[in-house]
Formats: C-alpha cells, sequence, structure tokens
C-alpha cells in the first residue's frame, strides 16, 4: 500500500456480485481487469468482495465498502432475470426507492423493438432514484452510479465499456511508480532480513517480495512502489546494491 | 445458492491476502481453485475477500468471517520477507501467541542447511499457539490450521498442495449437483419470466441465467443447482419445455 496522507488517496473497493464465481463455474476476470484500470488512474483499491445473489448480502457488502473508500464498483446482477437482484439491492441499501426510469426504457428501446419491450426487459429501467446511468454501447441496457457507488454488468465486454464510460467523471489520483526489481534465484530467506531494513529506511516506498515457484525451481521479484520518482529510484539503487552484495546462497529460501 | 437448511450446510470463505493482487500486479487464481475445490467437496463458498498486507485489515477480515462459516481459508503472506505477516495477524485474530514452533523448524530443516536456517526463515515456523500445521510438499514452510481458520501459501503450486493436505480432515457435505441447459440465441429477456415462475415453482432447485457475448453474438446458459437429483432432474425437464415452447425471437436480450 502506498504511504500517501490518506486524504490525498481516492480509493476504491470492488464488489463481485454473483454465484457463477463462489460456485466455481466461471472465474472472476473483472477484478483484475478493474484493479489494472484504476491503477492507471492512480486509485487504489483496497479491498475486493465476492458476494451471492443474496439481497441481504449484496446490501451489507454495499454499506460496509461505500462508508470505507472514495468509489465502489460493483459487477454482475442487472439483466432481465430473475437472479438479477443488483439494482433493488442497491437501493435497499442506500434507503431510496427504485422506478422504471425513462432515459434508461429510451436507450433499451435503441436496441429492442417497442413490441418486444415486455416485462422482464423493463426491469433492465428500474434505477434507483437520484442515480446517473452508465451508458452500455454493447447491449445497452445501462449501469448506473449512485452515490459513490458504480453498478456495472457482470459480461466482461459490457464491463469494460461502462467503466470506459463513468472513468473521465470520478476523481482520480497520482498514479503510483512501479519498479520490480528480479532476483533471480537468490532466496526470499537470503535478502529478507537486509529487505525488511531497506523498507524501514524507506518507509514512503512499498515493498514487496514475490516468489514464483515452477518445476525449473524458484524465482523471486522485489517490487517497489511508490508516488514519487526520486524515493523510488534511490530505493532501487538501495534493493539492487543490496542484492549484488549478497554472497552466493544455494540455500532454498 | 443453495435451500438446503443452513444448519446441514458446510460454508467457507475465501480470504485472500496480498497487496499483489490489488495492485492489479498479478491475477488472483488461488480463489477460483479453491472454489471448484470446496464444490467438489460439497462445501458452500459464501464470500470471497481479498485485503491489502495491512494487519488490521486481515485481522478485522478474519474475525467477520470466521464468525459467519464453518470455514475460512487465506492465501498469502506466510514467506520469510517483512510483507509477510499472515501468522502474527491470525494470532492477532485469536487473541493468542505466536512462537517459533519445535515441528515445523523441523519441516524447514528437511529442506534448508540448519547454518543457513537465518533469522528470516525461521520466522517461517512462527506460528499461532494452539495451531495444528499443514504440510508443505513444495517448499515445507508449513501452513496450518487454528480454529476453522486455514492459512496457506500464495504461490499456487504451495497452497494446492496444502489443500490437499488439509481436505481430509475437513467436514465435507453433499455435492451439490448442477445441470447447465444451453439456451443458445434465445435472448434472457424472451424466457426471463417463464423462468422466474419455474424457479419459484422450484424453490429447492437454484437457477441462474448467464449470458456470454462475443462478436458472434449473445448465447445464454441457464445454470441449475441442487442437492437432490429428483427434483434438480424434474426442473431440468420443465425448463428445456419452456425453452422449447418459445417461438424463436430475434429481438436482443
Amino acid at each position: 500500500m502506498t504511504s500517501a496522507p490518506r486524504q490525498d488517496r481516492v480509493t476504491a473497493a470492488v464488489l463481485v456480485i454473483g454465484d457463477e464465481i463462489l460456485s466455481g463455474r466461471t472465474q472472476d476476470g473483472n477484478s483484475h481487469y478493474i484493479a489494472k484500470y484504476l491503477a492507471r488512474m492512480g486509485i487504489d483499491l483496497c479491498e475486493i468482495r465476492v458476494v451471492p445473489d443474496i439481497a441481504e448480502e449484496i446490501v451489507a457488502a454495499v454499506n460496509a465498502v461505500r462508508a470505507r473508500y472514495t468509489y465502489v464498483f460493483t459487477t454482475g446482477g442487472i439483466g432481465p432475470t430473475h437472479d438479477d437482484i443488483t439494482a433493488d439491492a442497491i437501493a435497499r441499501a442506500f434507503g431510496v426507492g427504485i422506478e422504471e426510469n425513462a432515459e434508461a426504457i429510451a436507450m433499451l428501446l435503441e436496441r429492442i423493438r417497442p413490441d418486444q419491450l415486455n416485462e422482464a426487459r423493463r426491469r433492465m429501467a428500474r434505477i434507483p432514484l437520484g442515480a446517473e446511468l452508465i451508458e452500455n454501447k454493447i447491449s445497452k441496457a445501462p449501469g448506473f452510479m449512485i452515490g459513490n457507488v458504480i453498478v456495472m454488468a457482470g459480461v466482461p465486454m459490457i464491463m469494460e465499456s461502462m467503466l470506459d464510460a463513468i472513468a473521465p467523471k470520478l476523481r482520480s489520483g497520482a498514479r503510483v511508480l512501479v519498479e520490480t526489481i528480479d532476483a533471480g534465484s537468490i532466496p526470499e530467506g537470503r535478502y529478507a532480513k537486509a529487505l525488511a531494513a531497506l523498507a524501514e529506511s524507506w518507509p514512503q516506498v512499498g515493498m514487496g517480495s514475490y516468489p514464483h515457484f515452477s518445476s525449473q525451481g524458484v524465482r523471486n521479484q522485489i517490487v517497489l512502489r511508490c508516488r514519487e520518482a526520486g524515493p523510488l529510484a534511490l530505493a532501487k539503487e538501495a534493493v539492487l546494491a543490496m542484492l549484488s552484495g549478497l554472497a552466493n546462497d544455494r540455500a532454498p529460501g
């Protein structure tokens, strides 16, 4: 995590709504996509939650995270079927009503013939009162933003289009700069103490060590993260010097 | 979600501990692996959370989920570097001490020469008091189980090995049976009302509708989930009959 003062940070949580993720049927790729997207915007993603298609669970999770972070991004549950309960749950979380939205109906009519706009499809135009619509270029049924909560589809292509539509309207922050240092096969246990000392010397630089195990053995990377280029560059030099100063050590880490 | 009575269910949460997931550096695949694994064991995964490498966040999340579910599976943060703080956070969450564990040291010595068992590597043998070790066949540093919380490595190969080691000791449940029905290009909006009626008629069968959008258009799947084969088969027949009874509808869903 970055060390910038909390009041300067723009923070976020992702809330993935979907039984299909929890049952193992589908692998969620949306939260990784959003994580990378927010990193580019300088928004610190602080938490991801996956919750089932149960209204009480969605309401509790939305209210827990919206109080803590600048933004909450939800994915899933805004289609026309009975298991799509996100819009109603969001309205409940905010304690507001939910009604068919004329602008959303107009969006649906760009893709659906009036005689085919049945009750189920009209459900996709039910929007919590006070929300702002988010355009859906792919299949027209909109997402929405209410308060600091951004409600998007679960289908990746549509979610990505909605994120592009809402992103320009959001606060962004200074982007975290990242340096990845390949520690090769030097075991973590060999450099852990020295790295901890460097992490203490550079409190504004986040330092993490990430092993990758394969049949070829262990490879480690040290990742440095900071919003300021100066300390980051100096910390990188210090880590490189630390690594090159280490005697070769064949013990596993 | 299944409709089995709550007291009969074996439930779980996954807690992924790692800045590298939140920053977008790494895509978490562990939670999907665990989701599929638990489904095969008849354990209902009810929640996934990803939290940063911050002790207070880990403690709060562990305590929130361990009170709610039969089991909690954590991944990440049990290596030798300063950013590996999971064991200490778990001890804090349980209000117990943490000490170097002789059995864990013995495990490390299967892979690390005694003269190379430095302070950082010894950290991997610090285990909350009262925990039971979980064998790590890959790199020896063990995971552990304390109360209902199972603490595993973040490196996928090691996590998978630990899951195999602990699984036989866990309660399992009746496996949820799944039927996936291809609705083809029939739009969700065309069958949503009829599907909702069937979902109401078969309360013991979970029914979800999952669209897949591609450049070739929309394809939908209806997924039925139930622990009993009888109702599942009858519900499947009913859904198939419903779909085949639908007139062809070219409007997008």
